[in-house]
């Protein structure tokens, strides 16, 4: 194998944050990677992890356009960069357009751009990332990555809203979902753990990070999923409400003479994990305040582990049956008590706890920790850069990878 | 047994309507009953049905006074004014101060109006309503049944959303659900219906009317329920939205540049069956056009019916195990067409159906329609007025009753 074969760069572009990795299409794990944050303030800055060494670079007041240029000086100097030869970007909104990756194309660049509106705040970041990585790299391969493609499979009675039509056909208002790329990655490595039929199963998927969103995956396919056409519904979040009575918002909204943006940031800033604690957005910063007798951490938990058990019987509600609950995300990777608190309360699907693999399962670890076994409760880390990496390798070099799975 | 046996009276006040019936405590139909409608407009009339017949008698420009004063003449000339010895009065909030039906005092009345900020459109009828009967019949003990109390014995995490708690505070924004006296009383019947043991039984109780909810019932105690601070939530309703992405509200109101008034009309009148439909907000209606190829009619049905499955999953995550899944309500009661979709959903909790059971039970009866035996699917009609009446006479007459089992 030469050594000048070509690698895969991932960008993954946030409102003020570009997280990045680099992949040789031939190895499961990265290169290298790294997160440039704070962007567009005084404080932003570069950090790379490279070869077991971390290196942090200030980027003051510069934007993703900078924090591009960093990355790509970074990997010009380490002889890497001319090997780049295929981009992969992960886009947040692909609306109805996009059912898979899509190679970027003058016509895909308008339809992300057509999608902005549903994603005002990520969309337009996700094109910085794709425009700058065209300019920079403009004989390498660009592919997108959607979060809502996965979740296209849906049936129109699990994507429908019971609000009035013409909303959809003006608006395109619907669910679409969310954290798609890896309800994707994490339900095909537990078909493949537990090894189910791969023409007959069915999953729930549990994504707990800040943000989280559950689905329910049949053979394969999303059947429905807990975040809708904007990522604030369904679950308990760090900072958003998730599900919540539309008329509480309005009655909240009189009450407080509070305005449409001052609404807007109740429910996707100051509510969730840290709305109901008054401490904390943070799953591990509360359980600490809760083993210590804070009561909103306490409360918090509850509340959040109850919702999940809630969404869990929700969506399962699409499935014949349920052969497996997996818990995959930051929460749920380690917390070995949120993951016992839900599976306590899902005693009616048959589902049970083994405390001891529970206890000792964290960091990237993929473990059964039920006793049960149809269902079986699974924890499985989750691979967004990675899978990005695979679905753009298999269109950039025609390798078959996972792009291949959705179509 | 004296002819001058007390009767009760039960009123039913909505904002634009009156509904009422007479009870004598020692038979379960009422005597008579009938509707003041179209209040404080020119179409107001008022309907009796007594005796097998119908009279209706118009009140042009009336509102509750004038139909109470009706009623009460009606009653005089047929001698029954004077035996009224009770009156019980349907209050929909009784916010966290009401867990169970209460007689009414000065400090009762000051509760209920403390309550009316969290239902402004109805507990200032109710209050009408009272207040009017006390003048007319100062004699008469009043009592008020709340709609809210079943759910009182819900836990925090069930009831607290992951908002600002400050605004639970302040305002007093939780979950309090509605429908209890349904709930409460279909219940009850399910249980002795099915010779489930009291003190050990888990339902999910579907109450679908024009307004809709369900609820899970463990031991006769409401766990879990999909209404929330207000009857918005839950459901696909008649015309309102059920459960829906709070963003995807904000994101309506700015394309469409709604105030708050304007989203509270959408979610409230234009929204449900009629806004997924286009054609109507009644069941009936809309299973005929479906039958005759009408597509919004169909989608808005399957939206409906799947959103029932997907609720009773949520609910039962609330109980060990599920005894029996009990329909009530115009549509629980009457439309084979939506229970034989529910349970076609629903077999992962071991449900299923008897087609012609299932086919021939509506106006009224009561009746198994699964083959499955535990859990059961069971129709049951419910009997809002004559609970209200049972709760009345205990309290007023010491009639040991339905109020007992809420303590
Ligand atoms: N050991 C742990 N115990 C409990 N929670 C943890 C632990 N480690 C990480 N978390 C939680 O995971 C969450 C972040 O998850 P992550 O998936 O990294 O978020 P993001 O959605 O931003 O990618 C935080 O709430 C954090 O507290
Ligand atoms: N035979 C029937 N088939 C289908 N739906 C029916 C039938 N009879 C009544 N309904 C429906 O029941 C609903 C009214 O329910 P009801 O409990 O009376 O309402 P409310 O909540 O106003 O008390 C309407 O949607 C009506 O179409």
């Amino acid at each position: 194998m030469p050594i000048s074969s070509p690698l895969t760069l991932v960008v993954n572009c946030g409102s003020s944050s570009l997280k990045f990795a680099l992949y040789d299409p031939r190895e499961p794990e990265a290169l290298l990677g790294g997160l440039a944050e704070c962007l567009d303030s005084p404080d932003a800055r570069i950090r790379f992890d490279a070869d077991g060494e971390r290196t942090v670079t200030p980027l003051a007041g510069g934007g993703h356009r900078e924090a591009l240029d960093a990355l790509l000086a970074f990997l010009a100097a380490r002889g890497l960069l001319e090997r780049v030869a295929a981009v992969g970007h992960r886009v947040v909104h692909g609306g109805e357009r996009f059912t898979q990756s899509a190679e970027v194309s003058a016509e895909v660049l308008a339809d992300i751009e057509a999608c902005a509106e549903l994603a005002p705040l990520h969309n337009p970041a996700n094109l910085i990332g794709i425009r700058a990585a065209m300019a920079a790299l403009p004989a390498a391969r660009q592919v997108a990555v959607f979060d809502t493609a996965f979740h296209q499979t849906m049936a129109p009675e699990a994507y429908l809203y019971a609000l009035p039509q013409q909303y959809r056909r003006d608006y395109g208002v619907r669910r679409y979902g969310f954290h798609g790329t890896s309800h994707r990655c994490v339900s095909q490595r537990a078909i493949e753990r537990l090894e189910l039929d791969p023409t007959d199963n069915a999953l729930v998927v549990l994504h707990l990070g800040n943000g989280a969103s559950a689905t329910a995956v049949r053979n394969g396919r999303s059947v429905d999923t807990s975040m809708g056409l904007t990522p604030v519904e369904g679950l308990v979040m760090g900072t958003r409400c998730g599900d919540v009575d539309a008329g509480a918002l309005l009655y909240i909204a009189r009450r407080a003479g509070l305005d449409l943006d001052a609404v807007d940031t109740m429910i996707n800033k100051k509510s969730g994990l840290l709305g109901l604690s008054e401490l904390s957005n943070d799953c591990r910063t509360l359980e600490q305040a809760a083993a210590a007798g804070h009561e909103g951490a306490q409360l918090a938990l509850d509340v959040f582990c109850y919702r999940i058990a809630r969404t869990v019987g929700a969506l399962a509600a699409s499935l014949p049956r349920l052969d497996a609950l997996v818990f995959t995300g930051g929460i749920g990777e380690n917390s070995a008590h949120v993951r016992a608190k839900v599976l306590e309360r899902l005693a009616i699907f048959g589902l049970d706890l083994d405390p001891e693999r529970n206890d000792v399962t964290r960091g990237g670890a993929c473990a059964v920790i039920s006793r049960s076994h149809r269902p079986a409760a699974i924890v499985v880390p989750t691979d967004e850069e990675g899978t990005i990496a695979r679905d753009t390798a298999a269109i950039a070099f025609g390798l078959s990878a996972s792009a291949a799975e959705v179509a």
